[in-house]
């Protein structure tokens, strides 16, 4: 089969390899659709590779059953389905909570074996996965389904762990309206009743964000903060999500995060928010703010996730790709010149 | 009356001044304790003065009602109580939700008029409080009942606000015994069956925590987090309340909470913890911890020390001093030389 | 001015009466919309007269401040607002917490005092008020503004207890679409993903449901339960609001709810369901379903459904009379003849 | 091995059986103690047999691993734990959120396969176990050990699911005080500072509950609901924990239980509260208490339990027996003279 592969650093080929066996554990399935995401770039750039051998790219797969480990009951060929990225143990303490993510089997680090940065993953005609990790999705289109793995699981996970700051009356800024940004707005608008500013730099961007469902685009410049001050009465925004993570999006998440607010960092761009152990005082960090950072989401999350699409509350912005046209797809990616979620399509 | 009073910056002096008079929706109380605080040491030392005229220090109070206001219904003189620190207006959303010490009124920086930093406070003979501020306290004494307007107020609403991370099987670290720190030991004994870990640089303030509950002290070094760890399965704490918060706790804090764990900080020292949107990666920001900043407590959180107290489960550690010991009192604090709460008695 | 006064057991008359004087911690509103609830048929039928004096009904009540009492901070004449209904303590343990509607002044019946049930209502040209009571509507029309006080406000009330269950992928079953049904099922689709059933005997009242967002509607019959089973795998609903609550809804209620699902009794029909400490077994009270009957609902509970309202996500389907057809408005809406809710204006 | 066995409806034997064979995913342990539990004697009176061939009882079992399934990864041989009794799919959106006790392939009865009440139980000298099914336990006594899977973790799961409503300052009563009463008691002391009231009707078991840590004991009669009215200022509990179940003890719950308290069911004793869609008045069912009657507990709960012994904050009171001697102890527990809980050691 042809699968897409990091072969050394930032060097991808699309190589034919063998169809991946299956243990008695497993599904083979045949992808029908695997998305691109900001991740990948960092994979290619870090000036180590993940392994010895080259890596097959892909943690945002749907695709179809077509073979099935011995060991395993309740799927059958032909069954359709999304890709879990967590492949965590399923017997710790946090597996058993529904906390996947942070399967205590992957050590402080937290990070479970993920396709694509470990295992192969799903850039490719089949992969090989756990069958714990396929998680149904009826008749919803391959294209539509493989974003849900990352891009609305990583968003939803960001989005749930706010809840109780997304309250009618409440306002929720997205900073960042790409393949994740432009999702969370869509969780925002089907699950709460909180009016979303999205915040940009690209005025295209904000058209996507107003299409989503967003209540307001603000274009990002140095009075952002101000301009969010002044929408909230001078408190501040009750949940920030920051799907860029550099250091002008970070000071403005301190900026514009209100007292007893959350503050979630989703994307990982190196910024560092000033947050001091001092009274407050002036614009910086609000008293009762959280801050966090998290990694994915549980198998939950990926399930309402899912159950959001199916029922059409949610619809990836998504520009499809063949596979041969992979490189070309992550280089328009790391240019900002994607709509929603690049998808390839094998 | 008598009242120790901040009369310039760095300057304390016990004076004579009027029993102040009370408005129709205010109590007059005599003044049965008031404890002192780390902050009155930050209010003593800031480089100006909260307002023109001299201030009475004291935001820890507790005391028998003498004189009750025209508009005030449901207390009667001779009731005894202690005051709750947060002076909120009582309507907005944040109040009737029950986060008074995040008025609205009191704008982004979030902090309601404060008794000794703004309004006079209770190092003093009597003192005037709204009457919404009253908690009851029955028998309590007085000298136990006034250190929970603020070391249990404050330790409790952020033990509070980290349940989750404190299920059978936990391990919470508590770093720094002193007022508040051996306090929180004793809420997270009576109301957790966390494991709770103390740490401090001085052995006798080991002996408090383990007087108080702890499961084990820990003397600071450099080699703390690691032994967290040890003691984690290499996972890290579920809980870190840092009562020092400075650059060494903060750091200790970042390198020894767990994924999904609360770094709480609520000592004011100044530190900064280092949290980047990275990727997590050896033994920086884990995935999935929140970090957060309290001021104070809610009128609720009070409500519940006082009964964990009247209850015999908490007992703060107490060392008296008379009015005229004032700054006597405020210099040990300052050198270290307290052992729990200082506690003066007009 | 003139009031509609409850002045004998069943007997209503609009009655010319000195417009209420006010008391220092009071507001005067000119009622611009009083909302018709079926707990003022209830009023009309109990054998008992609530007090000797005549009583001017109405709990559902928005307005504008014409005089302010002189204690009263915050607040200017021309103000418009809706009325909170709970007038609790509000200093108790509860009233503190944010839970009004059980304040621990009204003791274990924890009816807190509610204009029209014990002081004048708002059925009149004016009522007065405690200032704690008033919340603002903005430029909210005052016929919507009114029914939010009950309508919404309880409907919220019980939502708002049961979101864990309400997450995306579940099913929420509303019975009733009447004054209370059709506003749940618009706080449902605007603060949820879940899945609405309205179940009702009137096809009108599922014509109702429909244009407020429910996702399918039944007419109820004895294939009811099973219509839900059929459409949740045969688990049933994961929450059930019964806006009847006779002797069949609750049945329904109880055969349709899912194990771990929310059944929440909002009509007081007077129906009781089985429910029986015995292992489950066929279509009993599944394992781990909760069972609550509420009482209105918190003060926050009404700020966030007027945030609601204010956002153009719940808007209230009203009949509107003249107070002077204030009985013919009952008599309609005992006959099940009103279309959503029945508001007089004076 | 030897096995204590229903062979028909009421009969009891000890038989010699073969060594069950175990699948690729199951583990066989050599029993190191089975608790008896109250729902054993249902079983027994039940005029019916669960399957056609003899059944092994016993479904709260410790031991030892012997053997382990081809495909288990992750023990070995003389691990020793405790048997988790909700033998559930894992993979079903119930069980992926940690809540494996109504696991949907269960269907709406919700109650997955357990061991003695469908496959064979642990009254044996061994036991097959699907491996997912083990927790361990690190050096923690049989004895101990075999009465957290059901007395334990039954309690735990009805008690966490009330965390809301115990708070400092609140009242619990926990009626009954057997093999799972006076547990309930110890994770109430140790995960709580509420107030602990234990009613039952013999002296010698509140003489347990005084050991176990209870605040007050109560001998049940007519006047009990009035006691605990009296105790908690006419309000009623905060929750109150049934472990009868039977119609005065279910009246006694819907009498004593305060608004926004908790009512669980736990003992299935066939009593049925009266519970009414009617306005409260006099000691009916208070507003917004839930009722809720749950199935054993979650796996996270009996981890939990587990943390708790093992810490040495929760010990079981146990009467030991021989395998032997299961039919007296059988026949004990029924005349209620056990004290805390039988064990069989094989």
């Amino acid at each position: 089969m042809r699968a897409l592969q990091l072969t050394g650093p930032g060097t991808l080929e699309l190589r034919e390899v063998p169809v991946p066996p299956i243990g008695p554990d497993d599904l083979l399935l045949r992808v029908g659709a695997a998305g691109i995401c900001h991740s990948d770039l960092h994979v290619l750039e870090i000036p180590f590779r993940l392994r010895d051998d080259p890596l097959t790219l892909g943690h945002e797969v749907a695709g179809t059953i077509v073979e099935i480990g011995d060991r395993v009951a309740g799927h059958e060929v032909g069954e359709r389905g999304v890709v879990y990225l967590c492949w965590s143990c399923g017997v710790c303490r946090e597996c058993v909570r529904g906390n996947e993510n942070v399967c205590l089997a992957a050590g402080r680090t937290a990070m479970p074996p993920c396709p694509g940065l470990g295992p192969d993953g799903g850039m490719a005609e089949y992969i090989r996965i756990p069958a714990s990790a396929f998680v149904p999705i009826g008749e919803l289109d391959f294209a539509q389904a493989a974003p849900l793995a990352d891009a609305a699981l990583t968003s939803y996970h960001a989005i749930d762990g706010a809840r109780d700051q997304l309250r009618p009356g409440a306002t929720a800024v997205v900073i960042g309206v790409g393949g994740l940004g432009h999702v969370a707005v869509q969780i925002l608008a089907a699950t709460t009743a909180a009016k979303v500013i999205a915040v940009d730099v690209g005025a295209d961007k904000l058209a996507v964000a107003d299409a989503c469902g967003a209540d307001e685009g603000l274009l990002a410049d140095t009075g952002t903060a101000a301009a969010i001050l002044e929408r909230t009465g001078g408190r501040g925004a009750d949940a920030v999500f920051d799907f860029v993570g550099v250091e002008q999006t970070a000071r403005l998440a301190v900026e514009s995060v209100a007292p007893n607010g959350a503050y979630r960092m989703v994307g990982l761009g190196g910024g560092a928010p000033e947050l001091t152990a001092a009274p407050a005082g002036g614009p910086g960090w609000p008293w009762g703010a959280t801050v966090r950072k998290s990694y994915g989401g549980t198998k939950s999350d990926l399930i309402e996730s899912v159950a959001l699409a199916r029922s059409g509350r949610l619809r990836v912005e998504v520009e499809i790709f063949a596979l041969d046209d992979g490189r070309e797809a992550l280089d328009r990616l790391a240019d900002g010149r994607i709509r929603g979620r690049a998808v390839l399509i094998p």
